[in-house]
């Protein structure tokens, strides 16, 4: 094993708490009360469906900054947001580059990082990818995107371009996610798979994947416990 | 100006002097005797017309480590190199791979990644600028290579979708080179310009780009003035 890539939301950065927490402020500051827990599911609600219409050809490519503001305007007023401007929507829309790591994955990465190729693979566009990295300070040695591929995850299209742009072949490059769907997709096309259960993800009481009818490769509880078992 | 791209074969390291550094060793290593300078200048010397035989469409589109391949299978005889092995061939193709940073760049680096986002904008294929900068230690927030786009430089497709992938304009992002042909086509597509003087490029004696004709926004002596002037 050469490389390994990593889907990002939820496996690496605890998307959930970190967006509901910046949009609580963001309401406290300008005196809007709105159900944010509320509107921040909702928006990850339609997430999949979103890149679904993309990934069946009902859409040209866009990429996921342009879906999540599309899916924003589709729920503000539902959650009685209709007074956002352009400014307020972009920002809010900005708030999934700026996520916190789950405590184990900063420094699980850097032990990685010094035998292994790094990289991301994710649905992120590449600009929101890098200032997620740059903000969380975790150290990559490429972004790698859906966005470079025209083809959202699980499109095979993503896994097998990133081998290519890496230089391996894809049984070289471990996916480490914490969803089955992409342990599927990338099992399928012959990669290692490392899974990661993060029970955290959706909310307390919330469906967890824990990937139980799956045959991953390796089984771990963070980043921290896969640096273990392959660095030693 | 919210990113910095940059050249990398010259304006970051000193190919020349890394490549017949490695392959002297190899042939005091192997008993092959061979004019390695030489042969490293006529590779060099193959370089633009390999990736204008790309640009003009006069076959399709093929990495740099495929055409660093053939200039070098077409030079071998010439050099007395007949016999080296496809491993062997590998071998000296991927020395592209490990070359020596200039002395002020690892520094300045890191310097102007405190306030900007810095990403390789090179001809090389991304599996070899992730090995580069890895290899000299060089911390970059994602690599941008040409083969993302399947045109070499300087076709503007590379500059513009550079920009676009960073998720800025072309006026947000500033190319930093050592070569007057990079300048060029990055200013007409309205991106600042940061020119580097690199004498040792193609060895003592040797043609310098010095820019002179040019109307460039900066110009400095390396890297670590640059900082100086965009970081204070």
């Amino acid at each position: 094993m050469r490389a390994l890539v990593f889907d990002v939301f939820g496996t690496l950065v605890d998307w959930r708490a970190s967006i509901i927490s910046a949009l609580e402020r963001f309401g406290a500051e300008r005196g809007i009360s709105c159900d944010w827990a509320g509107l921040v599911d909702a928006w990850r609600g339609v997430y999949v469906p979103s890149m679904d219409r993309v990934r069946k050809g009902e859409r040209p490519w866009a990429k996921l900054d342009t879906l999540h503001a599309e899916s924003l305007d589709a729920l503000a007023e539902r959650f009685g947001l209709p007074s956002l401007d352009a400014a307020d929507r972009d920002w809010i829309v900005k708030r999934w580059h700026e996520l916190e790591p789950w405590p184990d994955v900063r420094a699980g990465l850097e032990r990685l990082r010094e035998r292994h190729v790094l990289s991301t693979l994710s649905n992120g566009n590449v600009s929101l990818l890098i200032d997620l990295a740059r903000h969380a300070n975790l150290r990559f040695d490429t972004i790698l995107s859906a966005e470079l591929f025209g083809h959202y995850k699980p499109d095979p299209e993503v896994y097998l371009g990133a081998a290519g742009l890496l230089g391996f072949e894809p049984y070289e490059v471990m996916m480490v996610a914490a969803h089955s769907h992409d342990m599927k997709a990338a099992a399928a096309l012959g990669m290692p798979t490392a899974f990661i259960a993060r029970p955290g993800e959706y909310g307390p009481g919330k469906h967890v994947d824990l990937a139980t009818d799956l045959a991953v490769d390796i089984r771990v509880r963070g980043i921290d416990e896969l640096a273990d078992l392959l660095c030693g």
